[in-house]
């Protein structure tokens, strides 16, 4: 049948491998791009001649656009026929991508269970992003929320993968070659230092962004995800919401552009440890940040760079100084909070 | 006078040739821009390898959007002062453009036809575009109706040139050194072949893409198309429609990247047969595309790869599950038809 | 404290020294998004032949990209807590910019002086702009309204720099190698000349252009500026215009593509003389052209190109044709007028 539709609940199986389809080659064009979608800043992706200080063979792609890049591939596969994005938990960040390089993803089913519904059930996969040398650059388990398309076909047995809360601090990789120790002495050193973060410290990153339609498609199709919620307003007329959502890996990245202004030096996500994107964002809305250091760690061998775990909120329609508390006593989100990221950054040290 | 006014339907004379101004070199940029603007997901724009693999030196420049680079080119000669688009036919795509190639366009008056009010007329022309090495990679005719300044300017003899209701399948070019005859074990060969499609065969494809001004301006200046009715809503206040329009180029390319879904290895557009603007789109529309088989040719010589007659129909603001004819039997459109393209793409044979 | 907050007026000192942060290299992709945010057609960045046929060694980047990328550097710590940019002089365009140039920024505080209300000050500074090799390849004067954190810091010694009124001609600068002596034979000498230029003759260009929320924020984001006014609509709502504002660089590079159409050959934009920004442009204006031509110039032992010292007045919502005077006999502004830029340009000469 053309076109395909997509898999449903029943259609997966424990220990199923699928590569998706279409490589994507990423250029220059994309760094670009995702600039001017998202306000990124960071000095990495922009800079050659600092990428080359710090031991990178080029200016890296943003850590994000590879990773929104060859999520889109994974969608036709597993959450074209999604009721929700439940959680993506051990994102790890093995190795830079950089312009030129071509993304390839597949993913293997480790998970599935019924829901008591005999409707739909919970699919996990862990995906794999190679470039074109076949070394893996990305890595992340994913859970999905997807419909049967025959109520009758019988429920697989339940497995459930264990899944830690976070990225243990001597999983996160570093990139080959990697030095800092002269990043004091370069015109970018102009933010703080990992020695100058202190768990339980929190950030109000003081910008917004106001999003528009054309944004946030732009950005979506970009990374060839075609989820259809994305784009058609018409469509969405009768959803829940009435109209077209912002993708959430769009929030996110916008939420990462803005924390720039506090977390300048915040120069690589080594992993993503977990997210919830708590409400969804519509074109028109303004997004603010606040970053909240969750956790810093030495890291074995090494003097010029640490790690934070970070967590990242992402707020909107009202200035990040008014949301005191992100949840409440009971667990609720604040209502104007739309993203809780939990994230891992690599960050210069001062002594360095 | 400064600035130049274009030119007048008095202004042509049959067999004239006008060199375009300003040559434009694409870049990967572009391609990236493409995508995020259209939506475009074909395999080989998209993907390095898979471009080496099928014997490409890189990956090319998408069809289309070479196609609108030249067209806009053409404009400012041939169709500022144009009334209307009538048509074009016997589109041929002959070479491969890649990231770095610079195209350059020449156009010749092939036929003139003044209307009978005297105030206007038709004319055709032969456009050709050359990359930096003077090859001809995309030819077409095109013909529209022009103003005249001087309504007493005498008549032209007229001439209606002889036009083919379609590109034969002996005159598609295939890029020179591709062989398809590994696709079946490349990463994306992961959609049907054409021996899977049969003539009278329809494909509606499932999604549908909301059209922003942002959208079309950016892609029309992308194409340094300076038709006026795309950018200028104060003027267009005053028009027919009271508002911009969106330009049929970006229409087409929209709906070839809907018809992905089903037509994921139409590869390659080997000519464009001819094509309907049936209807304005302006922002806020929604766009769909259902796909009908025209006819199926075996290639002179080839097992590795056939060619497919389509037809592209683009629909807005309704599912085209709902356009149950596109036209009716005394030959009008449906209402929500905007679009009806008439191409022949390349496609590999599962033979090979 | 995280995050800085900018310098505010008694944070400058004469003679300071500020190098900014985040060197931004520059690629093909952000030739595209700037062709495809602004319209600009000229030649020179568009066709890599024809650049070379003039003595470059690629295409260059537009002037006015590798301004707006340089200027966006600058804000954090020259206007982040500016009241008003009150202009700019002597911007001189020394080399050509490259994709894969790299721009730094540095700025040297060249006048202080205090407001007599004591809560703010005027600061002039002297921006530099080095290429990777630390060739300057730009440098301006600005000046800036700033306010006060403290009102009871001390006043500082007033010194205004003096400033001309314009680059003098034996102060452009032509690029390395070039030579248009053959730009008469080249695709693109489709327009005027040098010598086709008087003194005092006024260009109505014939286009306009409808500004969008998401053209001017991707540009603006483009070119990394992050000042908030053109991002936050919700903080926006308070402020004297209700509103985002466009950026003040988008209108100009938006004015300079659309007088294209009657300056087709002014190549190179060798400095900016002076500008005012006379009015706020929003989201959904349309804005048109028109040019003076100010004065006209030969450069020393040169036949091949001439300079010309323009006027480039931008006008919302109204048709140029309608502003039979820009400014009144008591010296205000047309009520439509938005940018009163002049600049000169180089181009080439008939003669040659």
């Amino acid at each position: 049948m053309k076109p395909r539709r997509g898999n449903f609940f029943e259609d997966f199986r424990l220990g199923q491998l699928m590569v998706h389809a279409t490589p994507r080659t990423l250029g220059e064009g994309d760094s670009s791009l995702y600039m001017a979608l998202t306000g990124a800043r960071h000095v990495l992706p922009s800079s050659r001649p600092v990428a080359h200080s710090l031991g990178y063979r080029d200016r890296p792609i943003d850590d994000l656009l590879a990773f929104h890049v060859a999520f889109g591939k994974t969608v036709p596969d597993i959450s074209l026929n999604a009721i929700a994005n439940l959680g993506y938990a051990d994102v790890r960040f093995l190795l830079p991508v950089y312009a030129g390089d071509t993304l390839s993803a597949s993913s293997e089913v480790i998970g599935l269970k019924q829901n008591t519904s005999g409707k739909s059930g919970v699919v996990w996969v862990r995906s794999t992003i190679n470039n074109q040398n076949q070394q893996t650059v990305l890595t992340w388990v994913r859970w999905v929320m997807v419909h049967k398309q025959d109520a009758t076909a019988p429920a697989p047995a339940t497995h459930v993968p264990p899944l830690s809360e976070f990225v243990a601090p001597q999983a996160l990789c570093i990139p080959p070659g990697f030095d800092a120790s002269g990043f004091a002495t370069i015109a970018t050193s102009d933010g703080h230092w990992w020695d100058d973060y202190e768990p339980g410290e929190r950030i109000d990153h003081p910008s917004g962004m106001t999003v528009e339609e054309a944004d946030h498609m732009l950005a979506t199709r970009l990374y060839q995800n075609n989820a259809r919620v994305h784009f058609d307003a018409l469509a969405m007329k009768d959803s829940q919401f009435g109209r077209r959502l912002v993708y959430g890996g769009h929030v996110m990245s916008v939420c990462r552009a803005l924390s720039h202004d506090g977390l300048e030096n915040a120069l690589i996500i080594a992993a993503i440890n977990g997210g919830n994107h708590v409400a969804p964002t519509f074109a028109g809305d303004t997004l603010y940040a606040l970053s909240e250091v969750l956790d810093k760690w030495e890291l074995p061998g090494r003097r010029d760079i640490g790690a934070l775990r970070l967590r990242l909120v992402g707020v909107k329609n009202l200035p990040v100084a008014e949301v005191v508390t992100v949840r409440n006593n009971s667990g609720g989100y604040h209502a104007h909070v739309v993203l809780d990221l939990d994230y891992t950054v690599l960050i210069p040290r001062k002594s360095s």
